[in-house]
């Protein structure tokens, strides 16, 4: 396991969690920070003993943002220091580029839980997640127009798209606060639970990714998916029917029938 | 009226209604029922007796998904055998290929009334209806993920337009299952009514359709939209414009605004 | 001020109030509206003392829909008599042409304020503002199918992109009356509120947004949301990093960040 500085990680039964851990500052961003979390879960991305990936922040936020620390460095002049981290090349990563884009290149479903307080590049982290669930009371907020800022690494195209225009306009143009629950009714968040519920309803979700489905159909489907806005219906339908022949022929399509009409719980193999 | 094997047919006052009818097995997909639907489909796209489609399920089930013997005969090799059926070509058709694309050429609007379990290529056949309503205990499930499939047949293109791209991933990741009422919160369905109000509901929308409203607005009004996705908003404007051009040399313009001004229900003839 | 016939105009503290002044009509829409409302909306997007523009009706409708004097003299032959008010050309405008892309190119934000009956192309008008919220017992209508008419100006390409595929579909086809307090449900509007606390509500956003947040900010946000729908992730994100840089070197992003340290309010002034 690679040694990190400001996040935590820890494998069990298929699920990879990480940690953001700069409790004391409520987890805010810095470039070490994204540099660890690039490298753990590009890492992870072809780890066999990782099904699933979960982040999450330490104490009581999850990520309130960038540290203040740097946007001062920013008006001194001061630049990302962001490491060089190897990727595999896909098509993927070339229709998502930029700082994030390794997320959702990644063959895994990664799922954001929410703890507590997630604003401006915290918010995009989150966003970059496949799933996302948010404790009730937890504090949100884009916040760049409070900061002169402007809709930053691709929030201007993913949000209209998750949560409609017209509450994207709201949330970017207002950066008023609203919480985890007001973020579940917006479909922000896939759902909003009492804190105290949060971890163990996201690992059981995790667990059950790990366990109930095919990874491999998990990897085609995030695929297919992320790609559909670059493609027309035509274009995508002729990709899943080349897939579907292709899944015809695994283990898993063996499995999945086999477990049905046996009805016993299925054994995947991701494969 | 053709002789269907495992459809039930039946048009009365404008509405075409289709109920799959392997009841024993919860309408379970074969080739033979995908053949019978899209017969019976395109045939009443060019029916003047037909104003509104409307398709469901007999007994407790909408359509459960894929036949079992039919997973199991692909893994033996044995592939569709799905009959060439005349379509009129189309735009809509050529932008929409496909086993169920000619649900979206249809010029007649098509209505799911899921009154039970719908799974996997039962849920895709429903999300080719333009409006859907469920009975609030049906169960869903995308189904794929749990049998090493992929997202089948342009459901990957379709879920996330239709509601938003983390909903989707959750359905299709985890294949968990979910209510007719969870899919109403989903926006997967136009709404979820209790069992016994279902069909009375859903006829009491097709009558109106049938009715209330100018046939040929409803279709031209159908292209439009399914070609957005296709269009910029200046092609879709001109397209708009045109047809608004069009429009006002109907009769159905004429009763529309007749009708309104004298306060009297409109007898609307579709040209 | 100009001198208008059919719209009232009111400037204070930022916020430019328009309202749609025939009450006796439900204030339905006429050419001379059309022009007064852009006229009114297009000067303002130059007028250092706006920052906000609230739209709504006087009396108790928004807008009743096209004005039924209009529509029969269409049968009649007549045609609109839209007046040629000088727009600054703009990308924006490029992309969203036709009788009302002018509100999108408009660099302010315009927020409706959806008092009463929202029909036809009054619905259209509000579509084309940035946020919307309603009296909760407002009645909204498509009604063009109606009419024999045709989804107009553009509400096809917009309306599944704002709320669905499914829901604008129901809208559009059955031509239903539904509330503002559905309209909330549905995304249509971005909340629904008490008929006596609406316009509370909306003066509030409308000053919270002249004073709390960097115009500067909103006026690119304004863009970049418009312009992903013809973008792809990757010039998207070009956009957003080259306009994220040049936001560093201005005054407002220096005051959010000063205010955020100082724990005072912010005094942006949009550069």
């Amino acid at each position: 396991m690679a040694d990190y500085e400001q996040i935590l990680s820890d494998t069990k039964d298929g699920v990879l969690t990480l940690t953001l851990n700069r409790p004391d500052r409520l987890n805010a961003w810095t470039d070490v920070m994204h540099n660890e979390l690039k490298h753990a879960i590009v890492t992870a991305g072809s780890d066999e003993a990782v099904r699933v990936i979960v982040v999450t922040g330490a104490g009581r936020g999850f990520c309130a943002g960038a540290d203040m620390d740097v946007l001062q460095g920013i008006q001194g002049g001061a630049r990302d220091r962001l490491a060089e981290i190897e990727e595999t090349p896909s098509d993927l990563r070339d229709l998502y580029p930029g700082r994030f884009g390794y997320m959702y290149a990644c063959p895994k479903p990664i799922i954001a839980a929410i703890n507590g307080a997630c604003a401006g590049i915290g918010l995009i982290f989150a966003l970059f997640a496949d799933l996302r669930y948010a404790a009730a009371e937890a504090k949100f907020t884009t916040a760049f127009a409070q900061r002169g800022l402007i809709a930053e690494h691709g929030i201007a195209w993913l949000l209209p798209r998750l949560i409609g225009e017209a509450k994207a306009l709201d949330l970017l143009f207002t950066a008023r606060k609203f919480t985890g629950a007001e973020a579940a009714e917006l479909g922000l968040v896939n759902a909003a639970l009492p804190t105290g519920e949060l971890m163990g309803n996201v690992q059981h979700t995790a667990h059950h990714l790990a366990n109930m489905v095919s990874p491999r159909s998990v990897a085609v489907m995030k695929q297919q998916v992320r790609k559909t806005y670059f493609q027309s219906f035509g274009d995508s339908l002729a990709e899943a029917d080349a897939a579907m022949e292709e899944s015809f022929t695994t283990f898993d399509f063996k499995e999945g029938v086999a477990s049905f009409v046996e009805r016993r719980a299925a054994q995947f193999k991701g494969r």
